[in-house]
């Protein structure tokens, strides 16, 4: 037994230090393609904060890297091993705190799955909006790692516009309490938010003081038919142009539709080029769901389908949800982007993608949260195939320069990771990456959190 | 002339350099009273990001404190010019660059009045939320750097949620461009979100990019008359458990209501212990508005009076916005506290403070964004009288403790300044302040912004 394993040991019960290639090695990757993982040394799974504090003090004196972890649901490879590191799994750390509907607000541990706080909160009549596709299986500390989003962000915002306060374990093993569990504060720099989006680069979340509202009626969906992307886009500016709020509002290319059939055999209708999701979570949908039937119908939407109920609007929500599960199932490997755009310049990027896929003839899927011109295009190929993995790169590079000459960002809510670190430094130019250097060395020093993910 | 003045007029048009000190000498203060402040070598107005470089390098060159100023109408002395600085008044950039309905985002200049920018907006259908009771004279740019709130905070939230993405002139002169004009982006650390509440310590915001709402409907209000601030608070806890999202939620003691009515002769009930205004924004705030008047009067209200029409529940408004001018004219002097505690501790913060006058023997009118827990207790007192001030800045000191003891921070929307710099590090604590201190030198190696602020 190896000097780390004994000192990890002498803090840790003994089935919370995991060496045994075999487990290990499952915890090497998160649910990003074609992103380099190592071996970790060790798997550490800490039930307190003190246990944290004890990882965080055996890899600062012995120098060793550490790799925090939630659900590994990510899509970067912000979560990947690398050789020799320390995996820091906060998943067995998984206490609701507390739950205070008069201050709505949540505290939880980092472990915490997403589904789980959502059903708790929902118990007592509150709301936790933040619900990526891996809502079943995402932790809340993952979630703030990554700033995740969802379907609901374009009424109700990402993770960051949910976190309030945190306790952090930093690199050197002491403990930061950072933010308020007040519904406003504005004493000193805003750290809390620094640390959401941080991909564990900065220090271990280790309690989240998380802010809720009172849960919405339930949604009211409808979808319309495009014969365009264009077509749908105008419709989605139309929308947001004139004021309406909606829950949600997606949209899904025929690829995606035809993929979702495909698996589900929902019957979603073929013919359409574009199908957009739009849903009102307020007390009267009517008006608005109407409002929106005629914006679609006047873009040249060949039809506009109200649900009849709760349920079919459920149903429509599901079928979105399938959309990226169901690309995946067309090919042995897909690459996953997640470029953001203004919505103005939302049928640019989504014509421009279609485009790049026609350039290097491929198959790129793309649903969006159209009402906040987050597009995820999926390029799917044949890693088997050297010509045709080449260029699903190529285009995946090109659909993230496409986004930042429209103006818009390279990660609307999946994160940097492993997968886009060059496109950092190029989404932020030389002054904004020394900057977010020199705040790393501030927490990390000695650089173990997380080391060559993000930068 | 000095080397300082001449290298300033060599980058920037004559008038925008004022050196006449019987001049400079008004750009001393902002609003807080009590805070120390110095005489300025020079006062600079510049009209381009490039003079705000021209600021900065000359500075950096001859190593000159910069004090940046808004309007100068902040309470905690942020903006207090030091012996021998450059004051940067950024009011002369007050362009409004751009409005946009689809993307629902302004790109501004940081001298734009915050209520000139509300007005633009409103025109084009459109809202910008955060609403200090300053809204006529200050700036965008004050409130980035204060994190403002204002009345509207309790739906809509403070000036962070609505800063997108910033150009900052860093204090060598370089441009950062920092965030983006999306509606979501998680690139990297959120460097946007460390200026905000930053008070000109970090950089000098030369462009914002703000995010925008819908215009909602008019407001209605409702008052209630409560015999205890206690009681009045019950109430707002049960009108927030029970899921209401009140545009406002605002208290007022006894003693407000009497200054206001002694300023204003508005006639508001001064037999009322604590008026609590409560209003929606909603299309049908009827029910609403019907279920809060019931929760008042279950938690003992004398009275609940709903406003007939939107003017006089705008004439509510005014009552409360003229609260703290009201409550300054009692007395020759006031210190303005800035307590937020969780909204459950609200009526032991109020009665908490009650208790400190009493013990002091002095008058503390206290108004409140109640269902933020937001208190702004005045302390009023006369500076000549050297007991009564002693006595006056003791109680002062006593409410934050109090607040901090609740679980709350010590500034919920004004800052830290001058006037909570010792405060500041009660309540981040060590590993706190080192952190903020190693974030400070991370953008401002030299300590040029805004010396002896915040820490």
């Amino acid at each position: 037994m190896n000097a780390l394993v004994a000192r990890l040991r002498a803090g840790l019960p003994a089935e919370a230090v995991l060496t045994d290639p075999g487990i290990t090695r499952s915890y090497a990757n998160d649910m990003a393609s074609f992103c380099a993982a190592g071996s970790p040394a060790a798997v550490v799974l800490p039930r307190t904060v003190e246990q944290v504090q004890h990882v965080m003090r055996t890899a600062t004196a012995l120098r060793v890297p550490v790799v925090p972890q939630g659900a590994r649901t990510g899509l970067s490879g912000a979560a990947n091993a690398s050789d020799g590191s320390i995996v820091l799994s906060l998943t067995k750390m998984d206490r609701i705190l507390e739950i205070s509907a008069v201050d709505r607000i949540a505290v939880v541990e980092p472990g915490v799955v997403n589904a789980v706080l959502s059903r708790a909160v929902a118990e007592q009549g509150l709301y936790y909006p933040p619900d990526p596709s891996s809502w079943e299986q995402c932790t809340i500390g993952g979630n703030i790692g990554t700033a995740s989003g969802g379907l609901c962000c374009v009424k109700y915002g990402v993770t960051a516009e949910y976190v309030l306060g945190l306790d952090v374990v930093l690199a050197d093993g002491r403990l930061l309490s950072t933010g308020r569990r007040t519904a406003k504060g504005v004493a000193g720099y805003d750290l809390t938010r620094l640390f959401v989006g941080s991909e564990g680069s900065l220090g271990i979340v280790v309690r989240a003081v998380l802010g809720l509202r009172p849960a919405p009626p339930e949604q009211r969906a409808l979808a319309a038919e495009f014969p365009s992307a264009a077509a749908a886009c105008d419709a989605v500016c139309a929308i947001m142009e004139r004021g309406h709020a909606p829950a949600l509002l997606e949209l899904m290319d025929r690829t995606s539709v035809r993929a979702v059939n495909a698996l589900t055999h929902m019957g979603l209708p073929e013919s359409t080029e574009a199908l957009l999701l739009a849903a009102f979570d307020t007390p009267d949908p009517g008006p608005d769901l109407a409002a929106v039937g005629r914006i679609c119908a006047e873009a040249g939407a060949a039809e506009v389908v109200p649900a009849e109920d709760a349920a079919e609007s459920e149903l429509l929500l599901q079928a979105r949800r399938q959309a990226l599960p169901a690309l995946e199932a067309l090919k042995s490997a897909t690459m996953i982007d997640d470029v953001c755009v203004p919505r103005s310049r939302l049928a640019d990027m989504i014509d421009g993608t279609a485009a790049i896929a026609d350039k290097h003839d491929l198959t790129i899927g793309l649903s969006a949260h159209a009402g906040d011109g987050n597009t995820h295009p999926v390029v799917c190929f044949d890693p088997a195939d050297a010509d045709e993995a080449r260029r699903a790169r190529e285009s995946f590079d090109e659909i993230m320069a496409l986004g930042l000459e429209l103006g818009g960002t390279i990660t609307g809510e999946h994160g940097v990771g492993l997968l886009k670190r060059e496109w950092l430094a190029r989404e932020l130019g030389p002054v904004g990456l020394e900057l977010q250097r020199g705040v790393k060395a501030v927490f990390d020093p000695l650089g173990l959190l997380n080391p060559g993910k993000l930068f």
